[in-house]
C-alpha cells in the first residue's frame, strides 16, 4: 500500500483498518497448505494480491453504489470523495499485478487477470439487471458467479498453483472456491432482508432501496400474485418506496419462503464445495476449509 | 473488447470510435520496428494492451473530472453514466493484463503493471495539488511524469522488449518515450489556454475551470504581482470565476510569456527525446519517431 503520495496509504489503510472477514486471502493461505505447500512465503504475497483486487473492487463498488457505509464505518468515498476512491482502487489493482510479477508465475497472473475481467463483467451485468423484475434466475446466477465466485475460485486455485499439486487437486480447489463463493453471495443477498444483518454491523434493506434483483426477490416475485408483482415493480423498478415497504417486502418473502429457499440453495452450493474437498485426505486444513463453508452459511440464522 | 455482457463492447466501442491520435500504441509499433523486431505480431497485441490501459484511465479520468466531452464527442460517463464507465475501465484494464499473459513475457507485465501503478499515483497527486497555487514546479512535473510520461515510456520500452534489442537500446527507447510524454503533456497543458485547442475539437479553459495547476499557471503566478496572485487564488483555489476571468488569465499568461515558455520547456524535453534516438542508425522508423516529437510540439502553434 506504500506510496510517496500520502493519500494513497491513508485511504487504503482506512478500508483495511475497517476490518472485514479477510475471507479471500484466508482461502489462498488454507488452500496452499491443504495442497501441500511448505516452507516458502509465496502464498502470503499472493493472498495479499487477492485481497488487493477485492479491496479495489470494494472501493469502485462503493462509488458505483454511492454507499455511505462499508464494514460498519464511513465508506472511503464518503470520507475521501469519489475521485480518490476510483484512483486508489486503480492503484491497488496495479500493485496486485506488480506483486504477482515479482512472484513470477504466469499461471497465477492468468488466473487473477481472468478473475478481474470476470468480476467487472459481473458488476456490469448487475447494473443492467438492476431495477428489472424480468431478470431470470440464470442472469442472477451469472451476476453472482462474476462479481463474487470468480475471485473465490481464483483465490483457492492460486493456492493450488503455489503448491504445484497437480491438475485434479487444482480443479478440486477451484470448484471448492467457486461453489463457496456462490453460497456466500446467496447468503449475503438473503441477509440483506434479515434482522441477522444488523448483528453483523450492516444495515438491512440496502439492496431493496437500490432495486437490486437478488434471489429472495426473484422467488417472491415469481411466487407472488398480480397485486404483489405490482408492489415489486413499484418499489424495485420505479424505486417508488415508502417507509412501510421494506417490512412489507420481508413479509412477502416470508409468505413465499423466499428467504429460507435462498438459504437452502446456498446450502446446496456449500455441499458441492464440501464434496470437492473429498480428493484430499482428512487434515486440519481440510477441516478448516470445511468449517468456512459452515461459517458462511450460518451467518443467516 | 468482446464480452457476452453487451454494454461492455458498446461502451468501449464508443470511446474507440471517437478516434483520438492512438499515439501510445503507435509508439509501441514504431519502437519495436526501430529496435529490429521482424516477422511476429507480438507488437500488435502489446500495442493494444497499451491503448487498453490508456482507455481505462480515460474512462476513469472522465468520471473523476466529471467531463462531458472526450475527443469532441459526448464522454462515456455523460452518455452511459458513471457506473458503467468505472466498471468498463476496470474490465479493459483486466483484459490488457490477460492479453499480456497470453504474450507470456514477465518483463512486459512488469513494465506495464509498474506504469499502471505510477499513472494512478500521478492522478492522485494531481487531485491533491488541484486548486493549490502553492504547488511547486517539481510537484507539477511529478504529476505529469506519472499521469502521462509513465505510459509513453512503457509503450516504447515494450517495443524494445519484443525486439530483444539489448539494454542500451531498451534504455534509449524508454528515455525517448518518457521525455516525449513530458513534452506532450506540457503542450497539452499550454493548449488548454490557446485558441489552437479549438481547432483540435476541444474546449478551451477546461483546466482553468477545474482549477488544475499546470505550468502556464505556475509561471504566470510566480511572475505575477500581488494583485495578480489574488486573481489566481480567487479563480483557481476558491474557483470563484466570472465569464471575463478566462480571457484575463490568458492575457496574464501572455504578459508573462507563460504560454511560450511552457512550449519552450516542451521543446527541451522533445530535444532530449530526439537525442535518445541517436543510438539507432538512420532509418524510416527513426525518422517516424523523430517526426512524432515534432508533431506533438507543433500542436501548439
Amino acid at each position: 500500500m506504500q506510496s510517496p503520495v500520502a493519500l494513497i496509504p491513508q485511504l487504503a489503510a482506512h478500508i483495511v483498518a475497517a476490518g472485514g472477514k479477510r475471507l479471500r486471502p484466508l482461502l489462498t493461505l488454507a488452500a496452499a497448505k491443504l495442497a501441500g505447500y511448505r516452507g516458502g512465503q509465496r502464498h502470503v504475497a499472493l493472498a495479499a494480491c487477492v485481497e488487493f483486487i477485492h479491496t479495489a473492487t470494494l472501493l469502485h463498488d462503493d462509488v458505483v453504489d454511492e454507499s455511505a457505509l462499508r464494514r460498519g464505518q464511513a465508506s472511503a468515498n464518503a470520507l475521501f470523495g469519489n475521485k480518490p476512491s476510483v484512483l486508489v482502487g486503480d492503484f491497488l489493482f496495479a500493485r496486485a499485478f506488480q506483486v504477482m510479477v515479482e512472484d513470477g508465475s504466469l499461471e497465477v497472473l492468468r488466473i487473477l487477470a481472468g478473475a478481474s475481467a470476470t468480476i467487472a463483467e459481473g458488476e456490469v451485468l448487475q447494473l443492467i439487471t438492476q431495477n428489472d423484475t424480468a431478470t431470470t434466475e440464470d442472469q442472477y446466477l451469472a451476476v453472482i458467479e462474476g462479481k463474487t465466485a470468480a475471485l473465490f475460485a481464483a483465490a483457492t486455485e492460486v493456492g493450488a498453483i503455489v503448491a504445484d499439486c497437480g491438475a485434479a487437486r487444482q480443479v478440486a480447489l477451484r470448484a471448492y472456491g467457486h461453489n463457496l463463493g456462490v453460497a456466500f453471495q446467496l447468503i449475503d443477498d438473503a441477509l440483506d432482508y434479515s434482522a441477522a444483518q444488523e448483528a453483523l454491523g450492516k444495515t438491512v434493506g440496502d439492496d431493496f432501496r437500490e432495486g437490486k434483483i437478488t434471489l429472495p426477490v426473484l422467488l417472491a416475485f415469481q411466487r407472488g400474485d398480480d397485486a404483489e408483482r405490482v408492489f415489486w415493480r413499484r418499489t424495485l423498478e420505479e424505486r417508488d418506496q415508502a417507509e412501510e415497504d421494506l417490512p412489507k417486502a420481508i413479509a412477502l418473502m416470508q409468505k413465499h419462503a423466499a428467504f429460507t429457499d435462498t438459504v437452502l440453495r446456498a446450502r446446496q452450493y456449500g455441499q458441492v464445495a464440501l464434496d470437492a474437498l473429498d480428493v484430499f485426505p482428512d487434515s486440519a486444513e481440510r477441516r478448516a476449509l470445511a468449517g468456512i463453508v459452515e461459517f458462511c452459511i450460518s451467518r443467516a440464522r
